[in-house]
């Protein structure tokens, strides 16, 4: 009952913002599954945008999603495949029909193929490829030849492109005359007799010109290609810093083999900046569609990782079990310290972590960071200084207390600024993602720093 | 000393990777400022992009890039301006002499000097707005009309379109004789009469037919256009899902009044993510170009409720004082529960606000992704209870002390994801950003019912 009172709340904010999926078309979906309906879930889908079948299809259970797949039958449509998550692509791929994967990835461009089935298990892998025709295939296989996550994997192999001394006409021309054009273009680029790309003109400018004007003169300022083996993170990064919509991929002889659209640069840019959130609050891959046995198997090693941070800190206690058994309200008070230089530390080192990503920490501020963390490390300290302070007086009655949390607060306030910023860039110099293994390391400092100040000023300072 | 090292190191790092500003041209740079030798200054600047002249004054310290902004004079563009960070550019701003101010925004699109006017403090806007012509000054203030994060101030006002009739003759004839076209434009907009769009052609179509087809006959499926009052998130959205490249933005009368293209959605995204790691980090704008006095105001409110939390944490341990007197090895123990649960909290509140962010933790799924996180809990709970009742009996030598903190670690991981998931979907539903304090709450349930579990079992088992 509860949950259909939450279905119909639900109901009313998605139908209000237009873009997902309304409850009730999904319960009409739903109920045409289960009376076997064919046509009226064919109806009932028709309209729906493959990204908004794909998301119902990872809302679903799986028992609902292999009915609903077999009685759509042939219209499952290729790019359906392309918006699932990798998780759910893998089982919904071995629910199709052989005939209806091969259909289904014949109408797909040849680098959405590879996109498709770079992520695949190996039998589900060959599925796709044995579908395809002889030439699409030696496509696909060219493009899986490059690295995983270059620009060679990114790029698409239809480029418009022609020679550099054509005019506006000719150009017109060749694309009038063209058998066909990509779906998606946005410049025509020019190159030598070699191969060599010259510069682009963006489409825009040739319908703007006369015929007569040449190419040449037209090309956009700020003209940049990718190799082939370039990381596609430094190709998100420069179509995000120079606001790129296209860009020509060379070989390593520099002649022109493919090219990169903004949309492929924002679909990279989107998951490493997931990737990032994820890494950081220490969840592998997680998805909502993952089984309960991934996501356990995803999220165990890094719960094990604080386990260990954290009985490293529960060693530092024990080193003073004497004091806190004559001091009980140090128990009490102590994870107070802890879990504000834990705070503070993970704030450091999300503007960092994020800094670095961005490129917006270098050698040249580096320093000039530090010292900053460690100023406002001091600053916050001695503001929760004052506030422990005066609960260690109020609360426990003892001036020497409330100084000792005070002194203990400063401290690892500072460290933790300091530990926040140093981590991750001693991380990012050795090569480890500083989004991957900072947080652990920051909150070891930030336990081991804030027991032992506590507690080793309290045995000093009250026995 | 230690500082040049790093730098030498940091120069290779960056040369070779080729974005970033090198060191090398950043000192060079500086001795020009330092020298006074403005021609140098200029050589060196001008083969940079406006984006990475902006990235190297935030990396510069506010004394440089002062200097350097003098020095530089009227070669100072307004592009710059658009790229730099918000907290860094109202600075520069004030240092600019007027004059060069206002040429550089002369020569900005009316769009951009929308997004650089809306975020500076009052009379900076002013000065900005009196150095534009009247017909730009009228559009500027016409977009400052719309809400903020509105997709009336995201647009263009330059649209380019015609009438649904139209031949690709026409269309092109049009924008050979248009005086002046958009520097990025994707689609021709086909209008009807009274100015509501039909639907539009993207160019590489329009360049593709014979002059004699009818405009009407090309139109891209999958048409949408947004009004002007709608939100930046939900148009990033929606140019997300469904791959848009550019749409109209319609007034109230359904009237095209402007349009949205891709790099404006991909820059609303981009600042949502970081928004999102940011408040999730509890670090409220932070950026590295603030000032300390800055940063410690973001930061403190933040750090202010988690010394909250910590308090009733503590509160909690004191109610237990009697039994940690008898049994020290609790206060070494219990952070570790606390801990395991503030970090399987983290992990799954981080994917719920993800998810709820991306849509696809809906009112249809919500329930079964609960269900899901609870049994994820109980399945770690149940590992590392038996890895801690392990350490209980081998450290302390005591399996009734094992016994408790096994079961303790169940309890709050089962807890740590009900509220996890629950959190996020409540404030969201109450309309509270659940990026923003999701955490706070979450890391004061698992504290609490650690602390309450553990030492509450302690004293039942072991007293």
């Amino acid at each position: 009952m509860v949950e259909e009172d939450a279905d119909i709340t639900e109901k009313a904010e998605l139908e209000e913002d237009g873009y997902s999926l309304s409850a009730r078309v999904l319960s009409a979906i739903l109920y045409a599954v289960d009376t076997g309906d064919r046509a009226k879930l064919i109806e009932l889908m028709e309209p729906l945008h493959a990204a908004d079948i794909a998301d119902m299809l990872e809302q679903v259970n799986a028992y609902d999603r292999r009915r609903l797949i077999l009685l759509y039958g042939e219209e499952f449509d290729g790019e359906i495949l392309s918006e699932l998550d990798e998780g759910i692509r893998d089982e919904v791929i071995h629910v199709l029909r052989p005939e209806v994967l091969a259909e289904a990835v014949r109408d797909m461009e040849s680098d959405d193929v590879v996109d498709l089935v770079e992520d695949l298990d190996e039998a589900a892998q060959e599925a796709i490829l044995a579908s395809l025709e002889d030439a699409d295939r030696v496509a696909v296989e060219k493009s899986l030849s490059y690295p995983e996550f270059s620009a060679g994997r990114l790029m698409q192999r239809e480029v418009v492109m022609g020679p550099e001394h054509w005019t506006v006409g000719q150009a017109i021309d060749f694309m009038r005359e063209a058998e066909e054009l990509p779906e998606d273009f946005y410049h025509m680029v020019l190159i030598d007799p070699k191969m060599h790309p010259v510069g682009h003109v963006t489409l825009g400018k040739i319908l703007g010109a006369p015929r007569s004007q040449p190419l040449i003169e037209l090309l956009e300022p700020g003209f940049r290609t990718f190799r082939v083996d370039e990381s596609e993170t430094d190709v998100a990064y420069a179509f995000n810093q120079y606001h790129m919509i296209s860009a020509p991929v060379v070989d390593e002889n520099d002649r022109v083999v493919g090219v990169i659209t903004i949309d492929d640069a924002m679909n990279v840019l989107d998951e490493e900046h997931e990737e990032d959130i994820m890494r950081l609050a220490g969840v592998g891959e997680g998805s909502l569609a993952d089984r309960v046995s991934d996501t356990v198997k995803q999220r165990l090693p890094w719960l094990a990782v604080n386990l260990v941070t954290a009985i490293l800190a529960s060693m530092v206690i024990a080193q003073f079990e004497d004091t806190i058994a004559r001091f009980v309200a140090l128990a009490v008070l102590m994870p107070i310290v802890a879990s504000m230089g834990g705070n503070a530390g993970t704030q450091a080192l999300t503007v960092a972590v994020r800094a670095i990503a961005t490129r917006d920490l270098t050698g040249a501020n580096v320093w000039r960071v530090i010292r900053r963390e460690v100023l406002v490390g001091l600053a916050n300290g001695l503001v929760f200084a004052v506030i422990m302070g005066a609960v260690g007086i109020l609360w426990f009655g003892s001036p020497a207390l409330g100084a000792v949390i005070g002194a203990a607060m400063v401290i690892n306030l500072v460290i933790a600024g300091l530990a926040g910023i140093g981590v991750p860039v001693l991380l990012e110099r050795v090569g480890v993602d500083p989004a991957l293994a900072s947080g652990a390391f920051v909150t070891t400092v930030t336990d081991v720093v804030g027991f032992f100040a506590f507690l080793g000023l309290a045995g000093v300072v009250l026995l």
